[in-house]
């Protein structure tokens, strides 16, 4: 792995750059068109197979090595977020109100930086490349499924990616077998009462009475009915009864989300939160709109994918630890790769220590230490050739 | 009216002891057997009519008067309460853990002195006295009904009745047309969850959890659905699930108590209560149970008896103040009285103004000023008087 | 009182122009410069002394009689609501989105008719008449306030004002002594929690849920804290916390009426309110800001001079029934007056019979049976021409 | 290991006497006097050195190897449930309303017919072996803690116990390092509010309003409060306020559980409750009382001694799965030897497949499999005798 290693030392510098041009450019999900050019446009001067448009903005570029042998995919997601950037950096975000608030920026450099220094080790590749760049992963119904659809991974044997996480000390690579990341479903509530002067209650069916019973019903699914040994969580995050404050409210709406990892308490809080919405408006005689909309699904490596990785990660010259990192609730769309392939999604620890503060993904202030794309590149880059020379039995024994 | 008045004065010491006596010697609603046969002996020794055993416990005494015209009954109940007196008066219950703690001692002992001074007044007596002695006033279905179906009101052209109310000052009467006590029924709650062992809560249908939550939801029927102009009350007094403290409750049971004053009000909340027991053990999987049981009809004192009561209240010596009192939310068996013969209850302040504190009725130190007893006969003796001559219309003018 | 019934009959038509007029053109409380100069203007035509700009847009116009005598103050009201109008009138409403929704087109359409023909009664009039056209009745703190403080009551003896009642049948007047209109008050809550990812309710503080559980313990203050016998009403009317459906609320915002006819009850509530919301949100260790706005006072009708027009009523053509009301939730301003002078404020019916739905005030299809006008104009007419010949004691006595 | 197995396959008709012997005569938590004079005497026969009285009703019994070695301490509980059985057994409970409910007549069965097997190895024994008897494991403080106090460790190298599984298969033996059996805790909440007429709500301060409120509140602290990674429930089990159905609750009792992993979510529930049920009182202007009683700590076994005996256990005879288990919300008071010497608790599967239905522990019809105590009597020989030979290390490869 040394010459891959050297080879992306020196193209960090690029990385750098590639990662502030997206950073100052960024552009909401569904809408990447820029991105994706510029993304394609990169991998063409490279001189790699590419195909665009791939179900909606994404992009497939593939680099076939001088030898025959399986096909390794590598995934970089490329869109940005609703959120106007509060940070001082000099390459704050140009398109006010969007903003690169969770490293995808840094993913795709990632991903490109890999590109370049693989292109550069052709004859020692045994098999292809598969530069995976997803858009739109941060909105339902996501990128990923229908790249899938679109035919992204026909003659893919296995899939790596990765995520930069702000929380987690650079030089720390976090990986976990089984269910990392909770199935992210979203629910909408509307309680149909009948509104009518504030003054005289009794006339009418108070909307935001029924709500406010039905928000403290509802903590009773995870407090009393899931297994404690289980993981799950149903908020409410939204709320909304508009009215002068004198007019008992007609109708008082409700949307939050519900994470969880295994299908069967999916399921059963689908039909839960039904049941105590039913019966809540029955006792005071109102009536409900529900809906129910499946978000992505758990993200659930696979075992001896995510133990290759996790051993050959320890070889990276930068990663100085290498833990099994404990599940998160939030949710991926990695998800739906992991379900037609083999693979992992592992994370990347991007915190610099000496910040005082690393503000959360999806903060207007958040941001990374840089030195994490090339970390990614490398271990990103390992599991490809790794994967190509022997599967996922035989990698280097860890040194350390 | 002066010479009824100068027979109580000298009845007087005589009504006190009965009082006494009565008060040494309580009994239980429904098991007043000694009481009754006291009072039947009281008017028989009087040359009374007497019918016992009236619907029960009931006591029935006749004076026909020298000359022919109607009938005016006249009700004193007489039964106690379970409740273990605390009082330090020389004449305290005999009869541990019961307790004349309502006044009903006092009725009684006006009443049989009223009896005797109209005895010595039969010349003047143009119709009937029916003393009305009834038994188990607190204890729903009560006396009053099983005493009407056994024939208490055959005759009966009008009745008078009184409580001895000792938050009232001595000295003042309280009247009201109309609605003057609620209807107070019960009902019962039992929620039918499913136990289980503390620790795991998904096993189980959590009884303690789905109650709590019916308690608060009922709060709803007399905030947001009835009429803000309306009284109405929905009490839960009794909630009883025990259990081992890590055993989670299979069934939880309540009880309570509804106050109204109106029949559409009292039969919505019968129903509304039902509503949302449904709903909410719909939403929680649970079953129930739910019973309302209809205490006594709401107290509507007749328009025209109430006035002429309040008009010679006035003239009785003794009273200093006759108020229109309000309502209260109490229920009281003479209302089916009043469903069936025209009549009117008033209150008779029995507060001595000099007591520090007043205990409220059915406290354990509850006691009454007596001279409210003279008050009160007075003023019973007077309406009866007054309506054989020339019934309700022509009462004579109010002095004061 | 014939010669002031017949003068009205003929201007009738004059009073449904103006009104429609009025109608056609509405404006918003505090913002009613045209229809404060249209009366000015009216007034002026007739001769009146006017007196504008009063305590904002308020106009006063006074009639001196040929004798000397009291001052009467008629007060109609002229603002309108923001709402859009629904009717298919053909004098429907030209200031889209403003609406008359509470007939005080037809309140002020009813004064004027009455100036005019009060006007050409002058020498039959005793005192003077003061046409008090008050702005913003809508919308608190409201005009009458701001008018008396501008000096409106000085010299005032006696003051009469109608409401024309959508939901009482035309030909009827209602009356009431002492309380007729609540106290309408406003609070706002603002729950302050912390924010965060919809996965992680354990690093939040959820406003959502806090608000929830807050608006059911609210509901106890009516159900359980005040007294049955007593009427009050705690609305929360608006519920507002806007996220995105995977964000837990950083804040929640409520706003709602409170409504009582006592002061010792108003206090407590709005004591009892913080004293929740303080309780919640400690046990939920989020912060709070409250605020307590009174409204308009309850409004007091004093007993002599309603039961004067009470009297007077029953002999003005039209009138089929004079009852007593109801009191009723809503509030009104007319209640400042009340506290400075003497006087009552009535209700006229304004429902046509043959209509087989009236909206309520306020409604979009609002609408009012303009018979109302005539009916109201002889009955405030016949209170000012009778209050200044013998003053309250001495109406003429009905007939009916 | 054939040694100890062929004896104790001997042996077992023995065991199942025993344990049919105390099933019969069972005997409640701290009261167990005739069981432990049985143990002892038991063991006294065997010539054991016997201490009896040990930190209550507890017995040691030491067997002294050959050989000189490490002390290995075997442990078995041996209280009885306040149950009144219901199952048909031959052999049921003679000591009405008592039971072995959850096996513990089978773990002291278990441990005596090892006990005689061992006794007849003691030239093979190099060390010794402590069989650790130990009463009231169903009651906190529970008879573990007063062991210990009394020296029942002292000179202990490591400690083995198991539980029979009436819901886990005969032949299954579940192991877990770590974090095996909650924390049970328990807590006592009195609301006391101020009692008073059913029907007049506003001069009481409702209790179980209050406590109705408050089991809602109580919910949030696992829904909202506790990461839901982790585990932990709160349930209240009892809930009195016994009143007449028209006497508002002067005081609400509540008791509950809490179970939980960790020793930080564990203070911080303590205190979370506290918060809420502060502020629940506040807000009614309520009183009250709480008390927070810490049962057994969380059930840690160590991670070599746990899987040494997962190893070994797979070699026993009659063991067709050795399986790692999820960890329980139940309690266990094994806790406190773990915290001061290295060992593992196990738990043996002791349903019979071919039952229709296995019930729960502490169900009144709770039964094990008794082939259950023969492998458990394997399992813990073996992990005494491979112990004393090579301790944890080295235990004989799994040939399955």
């Amino acid at each position: 792995m040394d010459h891959l290693f050297a080879k992306l030392d020196n193209i960090y510098d690029e990385m750098v750059e590639i990662r502030r041009f997206l950073h100052q450019n960024p552009e909401l999900s569904f809408k990447e068109e820029n991105t994706a050019k510029y993304i394609a446009d990169y991998h063409r001067k490279l001189g790699h197979e590419v195909r665009e448009n791939v179900g909606g903005n994404g992009v497939l570029a593939y680099l076939k090595g001088a030898k025959p042998g399986p096909t390794v995919a590598l995934r970089a997601d490329f869109d940005a977020l609703p959120i106007h950037e509060e940070t001082d950096v000099p390459f704050k975000s140009q398109n006010d109100g969007v903003m690169h608030a969770c490293g995808h920026d840094g993913h795709t450099a990632t991903l490109l930086g890999l590109a370049k220094a693989l292109n550069g080790m052709r004859s020692e590749i045994e098999g292809t490349v598969l530069f995976l760049h997803q858009h739109a992963e941060e909105l339902p119904p996501g990128g990923a499924i229908a790249m899938i659809e679109d035919g992204c991974l026909e003659g893919v044997d296995v899939i790596f990616g990765t995520h930069l996480q702000a929380q987690m000390p650079i030089g720390e690579i976090g990986y976990r077998s089984g269910p990392l990341q909770a199935a992210p479903d979203r629910f909408d509530i509307k309680i149909i009462g009948k509104g009518g002067h504030g003054a005289n209650p009794h006339e009418t069916k108070d909307s935001i009475v029924i709500g406010g019973q039905l928000i403290g019903n509802l903590q009773q699914i995870v407090s009393r009915r899931v297994d404690p040994l289980e993981s799950a969580v149903v908020s409410v995050c939204n709320f909304e009864a508009k009215n002068p404050y004198n007019v008992i409210a007609d109708t008082a709406s409700m949307t939050g989300t519900v994470r969880t990892f295994k299908e069967d308490i999916r399921n059963f809080i689908e039909t839960e939160i039904e049941r105590i919405v039913k019966g809540t408006c029955y006792a005071a005689g109102a009536d409900y709109e529900y809906t129910y909309m499946r978000g992505y699904p758990t993200t659930v490596n696979h075992k001896e994918e995510t133990e290759f990785v996790a051993r050959l990660a320890g070889d990276v010259p930068g990663v100085e630890a290498v833990k099994e990192t404990e599940p998160i609730m939030g949710g991926e769309d990695f998800s739906y790769y992991l379900q037609n392939v083999k693979g992992t999604f592992f994370f990347t620890g991007a915190k610099n220590p000496e910040w005082a503060v690393s503000f959360p993904h999806h903060h207007p202030k958040f941001d990374i230490d840089e030195r994490a794309l090339l970390i990614a590149s490398k271990v990103l880059g390992s599991a490809a050739l790794n994967y190509m020379k022997s599967g996922v039995k035989t990698a280097e024994p860890a040194t350390r």
